[in-house]
C-alpha cells in the first residue's frame, strides 16, 4: 500500500512530502493517524546527531490514530480501535529477551528513523503487538508523548527500584523530564530539577518539582554533594558529569535517557571510592512497562504540557524546536 | 609510641627510613608487623597517581602480625593473636552506612597512604574493629593480600548479584585479578581472562582460567560483543571502554576495581540503547565481607602467587614493580 509522508531527503534537509509502499502483513495493523509528535529528539534525527539515521527520514516515534485494517493473523486488535503507537514497531516475541518481557532488548527489533519511517504520515503499517490501545480518557493530545517519552521516563523509574524517602533529581526537564518529574511525583517523592533554564519553573512547580538546581551554578552543585538516591538524566546537553556524580550517595544512580551526543566522561574512582555508585541507561520500555504506564497515567491524570499544530507547520516546529522556542511537547494534527 | 617505617618523603622518590609517632588508644591495637605487602598500586601512591596522597607516605594496604598491646576499651582482640590489617582501619560504626554493615561507605573512615601510614614498617596501631584475627591455615604470605587485594575483589563480586550460568570476565589478571579469577572459579563461573601479556597464561589456567582474549585484538574484542554479564575491570591501564561496554549483554555490568588515571569515556547511548547496561565501581568491602573471604579462602584454598623479599629490598621491589616484572604478588618480610 501507498503511505503519504513528510520526510526529509537528506540530513538538516526540510520535509516534504513523501510516498513509500508497504504491505500489510499478516501480523500487521495499518493506523490511520491522528496525531503525532514533533519533539527536541526529531530534530536530533533529522540532523543525523548520532550518526545512525537512515534518509529519507520520516520523523516521529509517538503517534496516535485509528486502525483501519489488519492482517488475517492479528488476533489483539480490531478495526476501529484507538490506538498508539511508540519508538518501536516490532520484536521477535520469541528469543531469550521478549520471553523474560524485554521485547526493548529483542535483536530483531524494529525502530522508527532507524528500520522504519515514522509517525508523520497519513498512515503507518505496524505489527499488532506494537500498537497499544489507548483508553478514552487519554486520547488527546496531551497524551501523544506518552507513548514514547511518558514510556521512556517510566520505565527507566521503575526499574531504578527506588523505595520511600529517596533523594530524587531529573537532570533537564524538557518533553522526556516533565513526564519523569510528573510520574516521580505521582509516586510520592519530592523531586529536585537540575536545569540551566528558569522559564519554566512555574509550570514545572506545578507538576510536582520542590527544588530547583541551577546545573550552570557550581557552588549549588558542591552544596549537594553525596545528598542523591537516584538522577535521571533526560538532557541530550553535556555536562563535565564528575559534577552529578558526585552528588550520588553511595550505592546511588546516575540514569541516562537523554543521550548526550558527545561521550560521557568522568574518573572512575567517583564510581567506587567510598561508593559503589552506578551509571547506567534506559531507553524506551517493554510492553508490560507501556500497559503499567496507560493505567498509572489514568490514575494519576498526568500528561504532558502540549502545543499542537497543523501539520501545514511542521517546518515552523521544527525552527521553533531547535531555538528550544517549545518548553515542552509538540503534537501535529494530522487528521 | 615511636613506630618506626619506611617512607616516600615526597612522590617518586625511594623509601627511607622514617619514624613517626602515634598514642594507642583506648579502642585501638598495636601489631607487630610480620608481613606486608608491596603493589603495583603502592608505586601509584608513591608517584602520587590519583593526586590525594599524603607524604612522607608509608606504603602498604595489606600486612599481618601478632597483636602486642591494646587500649584498655577493646573487647575483641587478644595480645598474642595473629591479625591481618587492609586499607582501611577506622569506622566510626555509628553513621547510616555503618549501621547497613557498609564500613567502607563510612565518612569518618580512615585509609592508608590519605589519612594513616601504612603497613610497611615495624608496628602499626589501627581501631580493633579493623584488625582482623587470620585463621592459622592463612598465616602465610601467600594470604597476606587477601586483606585488601582479596577483599576488594571478592565484595565486587559478592554484590554483583552473579546468578549460574553468567558469562563472566576479568580485565587485567594482575594481583587483583587473579584473587578475582580465584573467586569466580571457586563459585563454579568459567571466567575469561582479558589481557595483553602472555607470560602468564599457564599459570592464569590453573587457577581457573577458561578463555583468553587479547585486549589490543580488536576483531577478538567485536566477536565477543553482547556475550558478558559482568566484567571485572583490575587493570590500571586506559583503555577505550566502549570495546568492553559492548561486550555487555543487555543488563551486563562493568565493575572497576582497577582505577585508570584517565577518566573512563564512552557514549551514553552504549548504556541506554537496547541494553540497560550499567557501569559501577567498588573498592575494599566491608566487615562482614572480609570476614566471609577469609572462611571462603579456607574452604577452597584459593591464595596469591607470591614472591617474599626482605625489608632491606623495598626500593628494589619497587623498581621491579614499576617495570612490571612482578606478575602477581610480592610480599615484604619484616620480622
Amino acid at each position: 500500500m501507498k503511505i503519504h509522508a513528510w520526510a526529509a531527503k537528506s540530513p538538516k534537509q526540510p520535509l516534504t512530502p513523501f510516498t513509500y509502499e508497504k504491505p500489510l502483513g499478516e501480523n500487521d495493523v495499518l493506523i490511520k493517524i491522528k496525531y503525532c509528535t514533533l519533539s527536541k529528539a526529531d530534530t536530533f534525527f533529522i540532523d543525523n546527531f548520532w550518526g545512525d539515521m537512515k534518509f529519507p527520514l520520516v520523523p516521529s516515534s509517538d503517534m496516535f490514530g485509528e486502525v483501519m485494517e489488519k492482517g488475517n493473523n492479528v488476533t489483539t486488535i480490531n478495526i476501529g480501535d484507538y490506538v498508539g503507537v511508540g519508538y518501536q514497531v516490532y520484536a521477535c516475541l520469541k528469543c531469550e529477551y521478549c520471553k523474560q518481557g524485554n521485547e526493548q532488548f529483542c535483536k530483531k527489533q524494529r525502530l522508527i528513523g532507524i528500520h522504519e519511517y515514522g509517525g508523520l504520515a497519513e498512515h503507518i503499517i505496524v505489527n499488532e503487538h506494537f500498537a497499544y490501545k489507548i483508553p478514552p480518557k487519554l486520547q488527546k493530545p496531551e497524551y501523544v508523548s506518552l507513548v514514547c517519552y511518558g514510556l521512556t521516563a517510566y520505565s527507566a523509574i521503575t526499574h531504578a527500584n527506588l523505595t520511600k524517602n529517596m533523594k530524587i533529581g531529573v537532570i533537564g526537564v524538557g518533553n522526556l523530564g516533565h513526564w519523569a518529574v510528573q510520574i516521580l511525583a505521582s509516586q510520592g517523592f519530592s523531586v529536585s530539577a537540575f536545569t540551566h533554564t528558569d522559564t519554566k519553573l512555574e509550570q514545572l512547580k506545578q507538576l510536582g518539582v520542590t527544588t530547583f538546581i541551577n546545573t550552570l551554578d557550581a557552588k549549588a552543585l558542591n552544596a549537594n554533594e553525596g545528598m542523591y538516591d537516584f538522577l535521571l538524566v533526560t538532557t541530550y546537553h553535556s555536562y563535565d558529569w564528575s559534577h552529578f556524580i558526585k552528588l550520588l550517595k553511595p550505592e546511588g544512580t546516575l540514569c541516562f535517557v537523554g543521550l548526550p551526543g558527545v561521550n560521557i566522561s568522568f574518573p572512575a574512582l567517583l564510581l567506587a571510592d567510598y561508593a559503589r555508585r552506578k551509571i547506567t541507561g534506559s531507553y524506551i520500555g517493554s510492553r508490560k512497562d507501556m500497559h503499567d504506564l496507560l493505567n498509572f497515567a489514568q490514575t494519576h491524570d498526568i500528561k504532558a504540557i502540549t502545543q499542537v499544530f497543523p501539520v501545514s507547520e511542521v517546518n515552523n516546529v521544527i525552527s521553533l524546536r531547535r531555538k528550544n522556542a517549545i518548553p515542552f511537547n509538540a503534537v501535529i494534527q494530522i487528521s
